[in-house]
């Protein structure tokens, strides 16, 4: 077995605090992956406080990892001691599947395995994510990652990257597009990135108006303020597609009204409240409204030689691991631009 | 002027009585149609009684009609005196946008004309519907009906049957998918029979275990009771399409848990109250929702040749003029199988 040092959660009051832990010694398809950087994505709140029930404790969080191979299996042909590699939101799935032999494990039929607070396969070892010095990961659930990138941005690709490159790959945004996002967190942002480097028209949708300078740097070309009903009604049937970022309750509709003929709204979102959809607005431009869960393994490296031909990374505040329950509380604020992203080192 | 009897809705509590009034004479691309059959629709009661707000009185309900041309303007090119035609839910639209520019003209940004309970262009005269001896219609509303067919049948094909081809063709259902209907009436019959031409392995989806013989004779291969909780966690995952008829408040997760990776709702239905969304069944399996209204004018020709190739009407009970009252009571008992026709030889 392989000792690694992390940060815990025990129960869903505590603090993350120091954890030692082992990782299985390397099966034949295996990667040793020493963690450079560890993304901090909401849902790791989420999941260390319990607040989608079920958490598995103690719980490492993290599915947002950029590292350098440090080993690797007698059977791995993908990677060599040395490589950067990207980790993501799931380490396994059961490969026999019709979602899993076209590549999309995320859409596991017998469910995939998440990188944490989630069993193996052999569901008996409690699986651990990225706060940690170490990673072991079956070589088809790593990735490569464009060495010219900037690696501590590079790792909320993992997450929030794919999760919004995927959808807006599957309703095919082209150049002239036009693209509203709606809310500027770690998803938003980088769905403002990569609509604007697929060449759309992009326009930031957010209640706070402090965010519209920040949307212009990011590239949105236009912002509206989503609690303005007047400008929201000029930009009525005016969207191809309107990506929906936002975790806090809200109603389908105030989007779906937005959107042109065949206007897609992209649900990217988890609120906890189940939103409502008004049937009228659904029919009116046959609208559709589609969900997205990240994206499965060739399209992640697909999306990764993406961000490293277009210079694409997130925004990130690099902060050492012993900050991490500072940077939670921060996050339930929304204090950060836009992603925190633990330097591992800081461990070592 | 043309005069025409009809049946009309004085106001929204008032029984449909008789009713004289004008069309207006031919313009040049018009069409003056004999009306022989027209079909009672579950919207048709809506507006009546003013469920959806700003209806129109004296309105003459309809937009489900078969009849005879008996007169053409002198530009009209597509048809001649004595063609069997149809007429639906639209009688005009702004003819300049992009939706009407590509014949999708439901979607007119402008609003498309509804048969009835709508202002035509002018902004002024009252549009009249199908409840009545003849109607007067722009060339481009008016189909041709193959006369092979049986008549009274044909005519909810413009409304009904529309409403359910459109969405079915627009999602590409082919031979050997899995095609669930939810609902069993006008519209879900239609369904049923559509997807079982295309080809689909169909599965009614019913609240009442009396549907399922029904169910069977239109052509569905499965049957399975949705308040039955262990026989819908049976299929679970299992559909490419569900298509929801359903007009009674319901939510979408039920039928959205019922669907394969990406799987498709498609939204007929219009419940009165907005139903919720379960974020989390949306993004599993990167599901969609999609809203769909009628069809535009070349697809509903296409839609009616069609039916003439597969010898598909509706199922019809036949009623004369006088017996309306008596059949928008029993509708609201959902006690027709499957749509009232009014043969409007009762009022010539």
């Amino acid at each position: 077995m392989i000792p690694v040092k992390g940060y815990a959660a025990s129960d869903p009051t505590a603090p993350l605090a120091p954890f030692s832990f082992e990782r299985r010694d390397l099966r034949e398809y295996d990667v040793l992956v020493d963690i450079l950087f560890s993304g901090v994505c909401h849902s790791d709140l989420h999941q260390v406080r319990d607040e989608w029930g079920g958490s598995l404790y103690p719980m490492v969080p993290g599915h947002e990892i950029v590292g350098k191979v440090t080993r690797v299996g007698t059977e791995v042909k993908k990677f060599k001691v040395g490589d950067t590699v990207g980790v993501g939101v799931m380490v396994d799935s059961c490969r026999e599947c019709k979602p899993c032999t076209e590549f999309m494990e995320q859409y596991c039929a017998e469910g995939m395995t998440g990188t944490y607070n989630n069993f193996e396969r052999d569901k008996i070892t409690l699986a651990q994510g990225g706060y940690s010095t170490q990673i072991v990961c079956d070589e088809r659930w790593v990735y490569h990652v464009p060495d010219k990138l900037n690696l501590a941005g590079v790792a909320p690709l993992l997450c929030a990257g794919i999760t919004t490159y995927s959808p807006l790959k599957f309703v095919n945004v082209k150049a002239g597009d036009k693209v509203a996002v709606a809310g500027l967190g770690g998803l938003g942002h980088m769905a403002v990135k990569f609509a604007v480097a697929m060449g759309a028209e992009v326009t930031m949708l957010s209640t706070s108006p402090s965010k519209a300078k920040d949307a212009k740097q990011l590239g949105a070309h236009h912002f509206v303020l989503s609690t303005d009903e007047a400008a929201m009604k000029l930009h009525q049937d005016h969207f191809d597609v309107v990506v929906d970022t936002v975790s806090a309750n809200h109603d389908y509709e105030i989007y779906l009204r937005l959107l042109d003929l065949h206007g897609k709204l992209l649900v990217v979102g988890l609120p906890k409240e189940e939103p409502h959809v008004n049937p009228f607005e659904l029919i009116k431009n046959r609208r559709s409204i589609i969900g997205s869960m990240i994206g499965g393994t060739v399209e992640t490296q697909a999306m990764l030689n993406y961000c490293g031909e277009k210079n694409i990374v997130a925004d990130v505040e690099v902060i050492p691991m012993q900050k991490i329950n500072e940077a939670y509380d921060r996050l339930l604020k929304s204090d950060v631009k836009y992603r925190f992203v633990i330097d591992m080192s800081s461990i070592k």
